[in-house]
């Protein structure tokens, strides 16, 4: 067995401190890297040892692969987690690991080769039956051909980058009328953003829910998977709310889901932690999307409703340790969400809103996580992915896992910055949330900037003034006083900051 | 049944905090009160309303019901939980709540004036074959009868106040000789703690573990234990350290203490949660010793290893909603520790350390709870208890949730004040503690102040050293230096505040 002594986190914010703690909590050594921007952030200094790699754009800094390699040869370090985004499904990065002698905690180079192309993986899937949606079977640049088979397919359709990745070179096509000058965008971002052309096109599914399931492998052949988690509340193809189990899954679909999942992670005999994401539709059939080959940012949920830390069981895999469970040693314990708190303005369409965190302080108590990477004082840089924290909630059903984030976002104070807590208090609160009964539209369908403006005093604040009145002028006894409750404000009202009478 | 729809939580600090989240989450308007030395607390901003109810000290506050019964009268309450400590064991108080009209949270003023008494508690559950611990069936208070007790028990014994609690008028005697002293001292101590002389005489248990079963009952006969808590790690009798599963109890015996638990608490047809508190000796005989009559201050450990919200379980049998689960429904998810943070100095046996908490960073990320009722910049009160907060850590197994705690104590940052998170943190590393071989003598045993000198610097921070000299005499690389670490400090050293070599 490869014993981990030294681990390299090579990645910023919340996910590089998570990884550190889990490695802390194993005994590792850790080292942190970090840009110019990062000098002051969180992991930097909540690492034993912490070198910078850089200048603030990632390309000089989180992404030099060569540059971390040399830290890991000076330090000592032995295995390196790439956390998620920036080097963690680069292939030829986790091969140059391998071949410095070092450990890289994530799957096969081979795996993600064929996962990272969503045309070698849906060709790689093809011997386990696996369900996939109706359209092109390779990549294609002919529009002609195209068109022929998206008449097949039949309208509405969608063209995908084959390289693509959050929505990036993707087209939704309603009718043939407007297919060639769709595809031919379609490729024009595709090569600006991915520098590869290939397209693909797939049946539009209606009412799709996006539900992908976790998986993890050892390098001993054993392969589990750890449930699903429902990400359907996404804006601009990114998701924002996601939670484990899904209120639509039957025991059945889910075990049937599962076994598919397996059997795709079985197909590029994957290690390590992963997830294959599925569309499912209004009818319940289940199609496979792709496979993210590394740690997802959503993976807290399913640790919340599995006791399991994904991240030690991605090092102790690493180690070439076997898995300590099988499928059937598995269950879903309650139900667990997650909101995705971005410095972005929902009214003004989630544009990121950089600045200073003037007031930062964390929601507490029980069926609470917080996992970020900031504290209060600290700029949000620009250089990066805007996402604050991912607050985190737990309880014995979704109801209570619910009304949980509902106490955490009020108590959650942050100024300073434009956040989605407010939007994360909209949708949650919102009867198609609540029913459980809504797909990957649900922004589109019910949210708009003006979702978010304050509403009149309710009923019970209007009695409780009238009480408060009634109080305030009859005869004052001594000892007691009421206080006021305040306006609600958009962040942190849980908390009252002045309050009215007070002897 | 009986809806609450405003909740007073008569209570201050960290669990009229915890006690207020829960009815946010369950849709209660919320009333706190506060004393003039809580005016700024953290619980008077959380609540919709908050009254002051008096000047500092507890019995001109916290402990003027009269007030607060007034307050609710005005307030238009219709429910009060009483937290723990104050007015939470007061039968008088209960009687008085339930003939003004008002749901008290918690079990009937009968089921706490035969709990509240040893003796009558004893006596309540003789129909039940509760094993108690050989000595005294009534108070006593003649000394030469008493002797002859402690004789026929046999050395050592302990002498009880029968109205004492926290070791107030409690003595240990190891032999006859001394006997006579002893107990005039005891009946003098319990006089003045308690106004009552009375006492009983009790065999001192050798090795002796304190086990606490979590009971709740319900208004229709239903009644459940939640398994145990093991709270043997102790300073002054009081309780410094709790977990859940204890590592000494086997399922049989787990089963069996269950089973017990529920009788004492058939025996005062209890309701809503208590705890049945016993000692277990190094054979794993246990013997009852007494029933809490209201929430326990370590009930998080529960709730992490059950996935219930204690609170919540409250509020629904007071309102006259039956159990949702029977005992077979419920099991034991993972493991959970408690660390009590008390404002106090573990080198000067266990002083409080008054002052104001000049830095105050709580620990985050996974398997992490922190109930608390304070924030940086606050004083801790001389008036109240000295407790700080409940640092809970949660893990599928015991180590995983030692190694959080230890990573957790290492995140938390306190300046200002004297804490216990160092004791915390050597009690966690002993070999004692670590192997579950330990009883409640553990403090006695195992700990002095020289504990906590800081260590010379390890093999490891050496060889660092070494590394970083030879580093910064080496060639300096163009876009990355190693940064050193400093050396460990008391609490938050986890966080590196000073990095060399940062380019």
């Amino acid at each position: 067995m490869k014993k981990i002594t030294k681990l390299l986190v090579a990645n910023r914010g919340e996910i590089a401190l998570r990884v550190l703690r889990s490695a802390k909590e194993m005994g590792l050594q850790t080292v942190a890297i970090y840009s110019e921007a990062d000098r002051n952030a969180l992991h930097v200094r909540y690492a034993d040892e912490a070198v910078c790699v850089g200048p603030p754009a990632s390309k000089d800094s989180y992404l030099r692969g060569d540059k971390i390699l040399e830290v890991c040869r000076q330090l000592g370090v032995d295995a390196i987690h790439p956390g998620y985004g920036f080097l963690s499904e680069n292939a030829e990065f986790a091969r140059q690991v391998k071949e410095a002698g070092l450990i890289f905690v994530g799957p096969s180079p081979e795996a993600m080769d064929i996962m990272g192309d969503k045309l070698s993986a849906k060709q790689a899937v093809q011997a386990y039956n696996i369900p996939l949606v109706p359209g092109t079977a390779e990549a294609i640049s002919d529009v002609a051909e195209a068109k022929q088979i998206a008449q097949q397919v039949g309208f509405p359709i969608l063209i995908k980058a084959s390289a693509g990745g959050g929505g990036k070179g993707m087209r939704l096509v309603h009718n043939v009328e407007e297919f060639e000058e769709q595809m031919q965008l379609a490729i024009n971002e595709a090569v600006s953003a991915f520098g590869d052309g290939a397209v693909f096109i797939e049946k539009f599914v209606t009412g799709p829910r996006h539900i992908e399931i976790q998986v993890l492998g050892d390098e001993h052949g054993n392969i589990v998977h750890l449930f699903e988690r429902e990400c359907s509340i996404q804006r601009r193809h990114q998701k924002v709310i996601e939670e484990a189990p899904s209120s639509v899954l039957t025991p059945e679909l889910r075990a049937e889901m599962g076994r598919c999942a397996v059997d795709v992670a079985r197909a590029c005999n994957y290690t390590g932690a992963g997830t294959v994401e599925f569309l499912l539709d209004d009818q319940r059939n289940f199609y496979f999307l792709e496979m993210n080959t590394r740690l997802q940012v959503e993976h807290p949920v399913t640790e919340q409703i599995t006791g399991l830390d994904l991240v030690k069981e991605q090092i102790k895999v690493a180690q070439g340790q076997p898995l300590a469970f099988r499928q059937d040693d598995l269950s879903i314990n309650g139900h667990a969400l997650e909101l995705r708190v971005y410095a972005e303005d929902p009214q003004n369409n989630f544009l990121p809103d950089i600045g200073t965190l003037t007031t930062y302080v964390r929601p507490q108590g029980p069926g609470v996580r917080v996992d970020d990477g900031f504290e209060q004082g600290m700029d949000i840089p620009i250089y990066y992915d805007p996402m604050i924290a991912k607050l985190v909630t737990f309880g014995a059903t979704r109801e209570e896992a619910i009304a949980r984030m509902l106490r955490a976002i009020d108590e959650y104070q942050i100024t300073g910055i434009q956040t989605t807590l407010g939007f994360g208090s909209y949708v949650l609160r919102h009867p198609a949330f609540v029913s459980g009964n809504f797909d990957t539209n649900f922004i589109k369908d019910h949210f708009t900037p003006e979702s978010l403006k304050p509403a009149a005093p309710d009923e019970a604040t209007a009695k409780l003034a009238a009480v408060l009145t009634a109080m305030l002028l009859a005869e004052k006894k001594p000892g007691f006083t009421a206080a006021a409750t305040e306006a609600p404000v958009a962040t942190g009202s849980a908390w009252k900051r002045n309050r009215l009478g007070v002897r």
